[in-house]
């Protein structure tokens, strides 16, 4: 209790100075432009709103039809767009696949617009044209000049709260519309209900419910004024054969109540030159009542100065879990950045009294945890959810009992696979749930139910009838003919088995953990030793003829070719080593991968990532090959995981809107960064040890959730200067190329000699 | 509490006696036939669940069209047809519009065959012939044979879980269908979203949301078969342009999820001849979760004999409430299937843990009473509510907190005007929920806060906005070129601010009685004394031109002509015969009404009634002359209304499926019979009066929830001895036209000594 007060005061104390030095190190422009899929909006660590700007509607599809245009707007702004629409409250960051983009609210002036207009002539909508120079983003703030209105917006949001502050020129008529049809990979039968009442003239509660990439799911909202409204109206747009009574009522204007699935709503105000109106909107996974509370208890009251400077604060406080020392603004930025993206998610899933929507759309009480959602665990699994096994080891607990009862409110008893806002949403592959709970198991950050979570992990592995398990189970592999990616899938499982065996294992099963150990060895099945990758094979047992191990897009592999997918059995490179050759063999193989010249024709069919995300057939923008460039590490010329890393570091991110070379994934590839900089990565999540690689940082302190810190410096560092000569831990050598979470936990120094000469 | 415990070990010994005696005075197939609207299946007393067979799927509306042929099905049934859809778990009882139908089930064998088929062609769907040979209708109990599958089909209910008994014959293939697509007033739309899942392989649970005549309704439900399903299948009829990665399952078949628009799924079972298979279906306003605690706490076990056996006990006791004789036993089957309709509604709208669905569509906790919904006011002010505050007064008083926390719900400030399912439907006119709230008020049923209640009344009396209001609180009268049926609604709103003059007496507010006693009178304003009659004004003070009293469907009428509405002054009727030439005039005027023969062009266009339910050009048929045949206590000729009085009960209410000569509505034509049968009439609630009549009773016992009896005897009754010659009460002369409630409460004996000749 004492220490947690101390924690507290020392937070309270330090913030204003603590403020300065890192808020300015985040820069959420970045990867807003092209693939980085980042949002520059407002919200909270891990906050349940995501408050920014929209510049453009291009639906999912448009009768029925795939428009192909909606991709880049996953997170709701391209960096390049001319115009913004509105300020809707949720988005992914950094996702290859989109929902979201609930309740946009746009402030207008003049003749009353309800429709959004469209980039080319945003004078016939509600939407507006803005510049950059008129724009601004920090952590937890946003603000810009609607060009059309006039009007100033800035943005800012605490955990269940977006707050809107608008200042308007002087006009005759001033507009806030909510769109409630608006909604990111939006199309004309995706909300399939929505329902809004004005409970007095300053207070709005409704709901919406779309069927999207969440199948079912339904947001509830109370939205505030700090003015009361003058008149309002909501346009509904769909007719329905039965309208029932309430023709008797003009609906369209001054009505308090809609429900329909197309609702426009404005709200009109008198306002003087200069004048500020606030909107704060909050948000609820289970009903307006609970939406209301957390207004009431997060936001009571109109200070919007207040609330950015408090969350804002928050954010320093979580940035501030490390200390780093990158000799340059720009790679401060990089690193910052990076941290702050990767506290954007999972995100919490739970109204201020614990309760939060399952998977069954029941309504229940999270006891005595957060529940957080969207987990999108292909990517995260990796590296983001073993960052915060170190730097956020309470929240990734509770993520993990996030988890747990998804599982328990799952029909089909399992762990999610991509899960958000009480919805599974299949997407991708493998069980990657049982890594992230395999990796807090083994570093020991594990204080959930461990058995009843193993239990949960096995029963998600023998889903027979989920993406070929069952083949997978009897055959040792997936059969191409049976479930397309049948070699992305194998391996994967193959990883994830691994982590149940390690599980299995730690809790003394040994029956368990023979069979996880063996069905782990299953990579080998689809090694085609003659061709020297890994190739798809049919259910007959042959290999599966065509085969260019450089173009295999969806034939055998899914975001990732033969070539690199080849390389993934990251519970055991010494025995794919030896499978691909041996060591030597293996080193020439693995320089090629870097080196190769590829023709364009390779990268037409991938997904998720530009020509800037790949170093000769090194695919850095997604994340199968994250851990390639360690590789190096089990062969005898580790030095080349040093360069490697170090080059990629320079490569692939950049301070600037288009500074990221893929996806973000929801802080992955931030979490790649930020382990990769440090000088080590979690090469087999649900493995103690992270693998040395070359940091660049000069120094860095971890402040440790258990009060520890971890020091990590690198003498003689320099853009020259990326081989490691020697390493020690706590002033002597370490011997191994490996740190454990054990060592790191402990709190003490890692010193890295840097020298421009590769260590032979 | 010893008094409680008396009375519940009274009802136990009781029942079996009980039981025998009044049950079989019950025929819910009374009704069934033409316009009474009434549903044979199986309830509890105003159970949550209405489980009762469908006879056709006739759409309200087909490409957006009205099909005009959906309004004899309000109630899913109809006598006439020749074949069963299925078994639906919610129905309104003698309604003249509709909704519901929730969750068909079938029992099929066979080919499997999802579509409902026509009932031309029963052969193409699941749907079956069916005869009344082979149906049995109880209080609590249906039974069926389906022939085109040879299935035995038995249903009871307990109040909120609906259960089904198959019985099935020797057969390859048996099936249960669950068509989460069929409904009451259906169309193509009406279904917004469903939600299924398979939770294992005896328990299915599940949602759907409808827009109708509710217009954002959600109803949950609980499945379980007595038996292991061997196989299944969610079958999805509407295609979205966004379908996910669901696509790598085989949703069809075996896979326990479904979410779509449009649903219908079936369970396979491998049965032997005459094996039975049970169902049980529990609803829920809240949630799936809700639902399965309702049924496992209301029927955790597989009896259907001994649910059966509990639901006739509940019937027998609200039965028993009144023990009567009537001399023979079809009038005793009109009398205790009036009793079973009365009891039929306003239905529980709760969770067995007190949750409930508010207006606002957020979930509330009622505290300390049951929540009840389904208020067809307009009707049931009348006649139905105020025979509560003699037969139910504890569940009409919790009707009356239902209705409060509607009003504390409302966005509008309003109580309920026709309110079902969280939703107000608007339907009809008036604001009469302040008629049954100052009723129990002025009666002394009242243990609920009536300050607020008065507050609420008032409020809503002052909706300026809804159907006329403003103007007639500026005018003295709606005009009719500003809201239709405007003289209706003019007469309604004077009745029903006269009971909130009433209640404002009673609680010693002048101010606001002297306010609603001068709105009150603004019954004068539509009266034109130069036609005599009841007439639409328009704003201008003129009188509507054209006119035809006796043809004013929808000209300044609804539900009624001048004719009848003109004598709808129930608060006064001294006062009205003063004004439409005093007494002997008005007795002529009254005459005419009952003798008149009137061509058939005038009821081209009349709503809810067919030409049974008409005596000359009275209509009671419909509601508003419900209190017109008691008019004549207030001439100097009351002996007609005795006459009146036992023709109408004659006429109007026989012991057969065509028995009722319209809607039963909810209830009020039944509470009508009560009354009338019982020698008295409630022709202004708000009063504690009851006006004379003729009773048809030879003896009745009221046995009141105080513990106290009130015995009613009709001396030398005959059919032809209708006429009263006096009137005793405790063996004194009466001396007045009427008895109070207090008189009724305190217990006691009220004697009519029977004549053939008036007493003049």
């Amino acid at each position: 209790m004492f220490r947690q007060m101390t924690a507290g005061f020392a937070l309270v104390l330090g913030l204003s100075v603590h403020a300065q030095d890192l808020l300015q190190y985040v820069d959420p422009m970045i990867g807003t432009a092209r693939m980085g899929h980042t949002y520059p909006g407002a919200t909270a660590p891990f906050g349940m709103v995501q408050l920014s700007p929209d510049t453009d509607t291009i639906p999912y599809a448009v009768d029925g039809k795939y428009t192909g245009d909606v991709y880049k707007y996953c997170a709701g702004y391209q960096y390049e767009d001319k115009t913004i629409v509105g300020f809707s409250h949720t988005h992914f960051s950094g996702t290859g696949h989109s929902d979201l983009g609930d309740f946009l609210i746009m402030p207008t002036t003049g003749t009353l617009q309800l429709n959004p207009g469209t980039a080319d002539h945003p004078e016939n909508g509600y939407r507006s044209i803005f510049s950059h120079e008129n724009e601004m983003a920090e952590a937890g703030y946003y603000k810009v000049k609607l060009d059309d209105h006039g009007v100033i917006a800035e943005l800012t949001a605490t955990t269940r709260v977006g707050v809107h502050q608008y200042t308007f020129p002087e006009v005759a008529e001033a507009h806030i519309i909510l769109d409630m049809m608006y909604g990111i990979y939006n199309y004309d039968e995706k909300t399939t209900w929505a329902f809004i009442r004005m409970e007095n003239d300053t207070l709005i509660t409704g709901y919406k419910s779309t069927n999207g990439w969440a199948r079912t799911r339904t947001e509830y909202f109370a939205m505030a004024f700090s003015k009361p409204v003058k008149s309002y109206g909501f346009k509904s747009y769909e007719k329905h054969p039965y309208r029932g009574f309430w023709g008797r009522f003009d609906q369209e204007m001054n009505f308090p109540e809609a429900a329909n699935e197309k609702i426009r709503a404005h709200f009109d105000f008198d306002v003087a030159a200069g004048e500020k109106i606030q909107v704060k909107l909050a948000l609820s996974p289970v009903s307006t009542a609970g939406a209301l509370r957390n207004l009431q208890t997060e936001v009571p009251g109109w200070d919007f100065e207040e609330v950015k400077r408090q969350t804002q604060a928050s954010w320093n406080h979580e940035l501030g879990k490390v200390t780093a020392d990158l000799g340059n603004d720009d790679d401060l930025t990089s690193f910052y950045t990076a941290m702050y993206h990767a506290f954007l998610g999972p995100t919490v899933y739970m109204d201020v009294d614990g309760q939060y929507k399952g998977l069954d759309q029941n309504v229940y009480l999270a006891d005595a945890y957060t529940n957080y959602t969207s987990f999108s665990l292909w990517d995260t699994y990796r590296a983001l959810h073993p960052l915060f096994n170190i730097l956020q080891p309470t929240r990734n607990q509770d993520m993990i009992r996030s988890m747990m009862a998804h599982y328990d409110q799952s029909v089909h008893h399992m762990l999610p696979i991509w899960s958000h806002y009480a919805n599974e949403n299949w997407c991708m592959i493998g069980y990657h749930s049982v890594s992230v709970i395999a990796d807090a198991v083994i570093k020991g950050n594990a204080d959930f139910d461990v058995e009843h979570a193993l239990k949960a992990c096995v029963q998600t592995a023998n889903t027979r009838y989920f993406d070929g398990i069952g083949e997978y189970i009897d055959r040792g592999f997936v059969p191409e003919d049976k479930s397309r990616a049948s070699v992305s899938k194998t391996l994967e499982y193959a990883y994830d088995d691994w982590c149940i065996a390690q599980m299995a294992k730690k809790l003394g099963k040994k029956d368990l953990y023979q069979e996880f150990i063996r069905r782990s060895e299953s990579y080998q099945n689809v090694f085609d030793e003659k061709a020297g990758f890994m190739r798809p094979k049919l259910a007959s047992g042959e290999w599966v003829e065509k085969f260019d191990p450089l173009d295999t897009h969806w034939q055998g592999f899914i975001e990732g070719n033969s070539w690199n997918y080849s390389l993934y059995v990251p519970h055991d490179p010494k025995a794919m080593i030896e499978m691909m050759g041996g060591k030597a063999r293996f080193t020439t193989h693995l320089d090629s991968l870097f080196s190769m010249e590829l023709p364009d024709r390779y990268f037409e069919h991938t997904e998720d990532i530009s020509r800037d995300g790949i170093i000769g057939n090194y695919v850095h923008g997604n994340e199968p090959s994250h851990h390639v460039a360690y590789l190096y590490n089990w062969t005898d010329e580790p030095w080349k995981t040093q360069d490697k890393i170090r080059m990629i570091l320079k490569a692939m991110y950049q301070p600037a809107a288009n500074g990221l070379g893929g996806n973000d994934d929801f802080g992955q590839m931030s979490a790649w960064y930020l382990f990769s900089s440090m000088g080590f990565y979690p090469v087999a999540p649900g493995s103690d040890q992270y693998m040395l690689g070359s940091p660049a940082v000069h120094s860095a302190t971890i402040h440790l959730e258990n009060g520890r810190d971890f020091f990590i410096e690198a003498k003689h560092q320099s853009d020259r200067n990326v081989f490691v000569k020697k390493v020690e831990l706590n002033g002597k050598p370490l011997g191994v190329q490996y740190i454990t979470h054990e060592q790191m936990m402990e709190g003490g120094k890692l010193t890295f000699y840097m020298t421009s000469k590769p260590n032979q």
